[in-house]
């Protein structure tokens, strides 16, 4: 047992006589008076197993009851460096269990695990040289234009009329976790997606007894697992079979027996889920609005990210078919509004085998790209939060808070930014997402700001007057950095080349 | 006299003793029984005169009264072809009194008639050879970053404290309409602004009463010329001067002494005019959001023209420095959804001689692009509409119909056609104006698609089923035209090079 990696007990015992998706089996750990109850699961083949995700190192005792009786001791030994644990939202951003910040630059393979075994070799080598740490994809096999393939397996047998929830799939099962653990070497979470509704075969027409089944198997497997998200849909305003309630108990279901609590969100197709309830842990937007980072934040406290933003790529759909310099700037606009993006790849391809849902090779501008911006971010001693301090950067928020509080004398001595406090709220927003400048910061160690479509020939900085900066021109799409100023503070002007895509960094030195 | 040519009358009298602004001299023409009644003025130097607009030709009969008295004759020839007279909304678009269609193509050179003759001169010399068809400017100098220097004159005399509107200042106003009369020779329409905040001298600080002395002079000495459209402000909202209700009674003094209806908005810095008022004749907005032309146009059912959606340029402010490409895709969405846009440019010249305030030479990319729309544009038989038709290209009014009278079977079939028609009204709107291609048609003879920053290999047109159309793919960033295919109707697959800035038109043969 080693802290922040999934531990796993097996055991042999007679087959379950009822469902082998809920066997009767359950697993007390306890380390120093602390005590947390799992599910186990029954594994095929007459095997039970138990896993277990340790937060903390020590000395273990462990008892198992149901179908199997046994306990025993084991020691944690404390963590690996390479083992962070599970990702967890934090404010704003995201923090590993094993401390530091993670920074989600995802991607998105919605049918990953259900191509040929050498397609997702090869998805997964593509994932191993490519710069991106989570990717989104989908626990049922997806039929939809591009994706008229059939899966190798399915995660249910099945039965007269459907599937039956009570016989998984084991091989299934067990070829799911195998990429899970590849992805955790690699450093990437999966972002799991648990129903969608692109289907021929019957998944997204469970009923809703039977979807509770499938979610608890799910989770007695997979929930020890440091390395996964919980995406409860795909667009589950797509899907006919379950209404707002369902939804809404999914999640409470999730939340309550995940003994863990891995992120979770559930993603749109045009009406965002209600964010700010309780077990919702953060955003999972599908929108291209990423300007309006902050207004997210403001209106659900909790990490934004832009799970789909349309896809880099070349194909009729209009969701499909972006430049990579499009793509690569929506990502540079969340990241310095404070929020974040998910990759995406839709060339047309002969084979039908398009990166977006089925993985194979990346073809696109962007990655590169996106790859520059992380190592960019991750260089920076902590998350960029959006710098609301200026003209056509304030939030609906701020201005709110103004009109309340009193706004500073700076601020009411311009008609302008009087008529601003006065206006409809509706056009204020619309006025203020249309003015912003994407500027991150990172407390008073780095702003980082992405002038996107913006050609200026000058850009103004207006770092603290206190402290020494370093200034640097960033070409986002050229991918090249130049220090253009050093030591300074203050307002300072940075010359541009007057072209799009540029950014400046300034770095307390 | 000429059928819609000004048509003027001088004469000879006592210098006014009161106010020489609002001199007392009224004139009535009559012809075939039609009386129109218009103010004269007085123009220094002991002479009185009259302006007059005939819109048809015929024998006219007028009689001046006030400080001169005098009736006469006169014959009105019928219109030369070059004179199409003043521009009128019809619908979602323009016509000439004359007859034919008015279709914007505008750009801003705020302070031009403020500037040495010379640059003045050269600014004309750019008109002449650019391909606009209406200029933006303003009857005040203006003060504001890059725009610094002293104007040769003012409309009005100085006086302690202020200006004297009852003194005009002859030489201003001649110039103004020697310079008007300039843009009529060159088929430019004058899109005067008569109010705005960006002021040194204390134009923008007129009490209400002299500013309606002002506009009542001004209705006087210009509203018989054709070419001329009222813009009330720029930036109403940023002059703490006027209130709302002053602006409202701004627009009903025009409308209500303006003897010929030239076209009348208000244009905004934040919150849009209240364009369905119905003195105003179009939408004049300040805004990037071309895309929801549709969506203003079934808010206020008048033209929907963006006199600012930022400039082309590379200043440091936010809305002076877009891409010749990027204020070259604002025309093509306006225009293929219906509306119309204005372009401007800002390039930094250390002599501060920037094109959308002080005139001189373009220098950017967009003013060819512009011409190379607007030249396949008027080619076609008639004015663009947007074609709501298909998913994400429906408007808000389009779904509440169909929510009200029942949707169509094809659209009730799809879920997700249903969730849209039930979700709430502001996540439909952005999801709608998110999914959309600007695709404009001209009744079942041309359909324009622009497909601006999307990339696809392949798009698809809707044809009638009855008919044969020329397809065209068009490249707005090269300007390059090809015909792909001849004699086609119904569903088309057009072929793309999957790089942005591409249309397709199909024309009725």
């Amino acid at each position: 047992m080693r802290q922040y990696e999934c531990f796993e007990l097996t055991f042999t015992g007679p087959e379950p006589e009822g469902s082998w998706a809920q066997a009767d089996l359950r697993a007390e750990f306890a380390c120093e008076g602390i005590i947390r109850e799992v599910d186990g699961f029954y594994a095929g083949n007459g095997f039970y197993k138990v896993r277990f995700y340790p937060d903390r190192a020590g000395v273990y005792s462990w008892k198992v009851t149901g179908a199997v009786t046994a306990e025993g001791e084991e020691v944690c030994q404390a963590a690996d460096a390479s083992a962070r644990g599970i990702v967890r939202a934090s404010g704003q951003h995201f923090t590993y269990d094993g401390g530091g910040w993670y920074r989600p630059f995802g991607t998105t393979v919605y049918a990953l695990i259900h191509q040929d075994k050498n397609l997702v070799d090869t998805t997964m080598e593509t994932l191993e040289k490519a710069s991106f740490n989570k990717v989104r994809f989908c626990v049922f096999p997806k039929h939809y234009d591009f994706n008229h393939n059939e899966p190798p397996f399915f995660p249910f047998e099945k039965k007269e009329g459907g599937w039956d929830v009570h016989r998984p799939v084991f091989a299934y099962w067990e070829t799911l976790e195998a990429r899970i653990r590849e992805l955790d070497a690699m450093g990437i979470q999966g972002d799991l997606i648990l129903f969608h509704p692109y289907d021929r075969w019957g998944f997204s027409e469970f009923s809703r007894e039977d979807s509770l089944v499938y979610l608890d198997y799910l989770l007695r497997r997979l929930s020890a697992m440091p390395n996964l998200w919980w995406s409860l849909a795909n667009e589950y305003d797509l899907m006919p079979n379950y209404n707002l309630q369902d939804w809404t108990d999914f999640a409470g279901f999730m939340a309550g027996h995940d003994p863990y609590g891995h992120c979770l969100s559930n993603h749109n197709c045009m009406a965002y889920w209600d964010f700010s309830r309780k077990e919702i842990t953060h955003c999972s937007i599908q929108d291209a609005n990423v300007i309006e980072t902050p207004e997210l934040w403001e209106q659900y406290g909790k990490p934004v990210v832009f799970d789909e933003c349309r896809y880099e790529g070349d194909i009729v759909h209009s969701w499909g078919n972006l430049s990579g310099r499009e793509l690569t700037r929506r990502f540079w606009t969340a990241v310095c509004c404070g929020g974040y993006c998910t990759h995406g790849e839709t060339f047309y391809s002969q084979d039908e085998v398009l990166w977006w849902s089925r993985g194979g090779v990346l073809k696109g501008e962007s990655p590169a790209r996106i790859a520059f911006l992380r190592e960019i971010v991750e260089s920076l001693p902590g998350p960029l939060d959006f710098l609301g301090d200026g003209l056509g950067v304030y939030t609906e928020g701020q201005l709110t808070a103004m009109q309340e509080q009193g706004a500073p004398e700076a601020f009411r001595k311009s008609f302008f930014h009087m008529a601003m406090l006065n206006l409809p709220r509706e056009r204020v927003r619309s006025f203020l997402t249309k003015e912003r400048v994407a500027l991150g910061h990172c407390g008073q160690e780095a702003y980082l700001k992405y002038l996107e479509r913006q050609c200026p020939s000058l850009t103004e900085l207006d770092l603290p007057r206190e402290g020494s900066y370093r200034v640097e021109v960033i070409d986002a799409w050229n991918m090249t950095r130049e220090v253009v100023a050093e030591n300074v503070c203050g307002k300072v002007q940075v010359k541009l080349p007057g072209r799009e895509d540029m950014a400046v960094l300034a770095l307390r030195q």
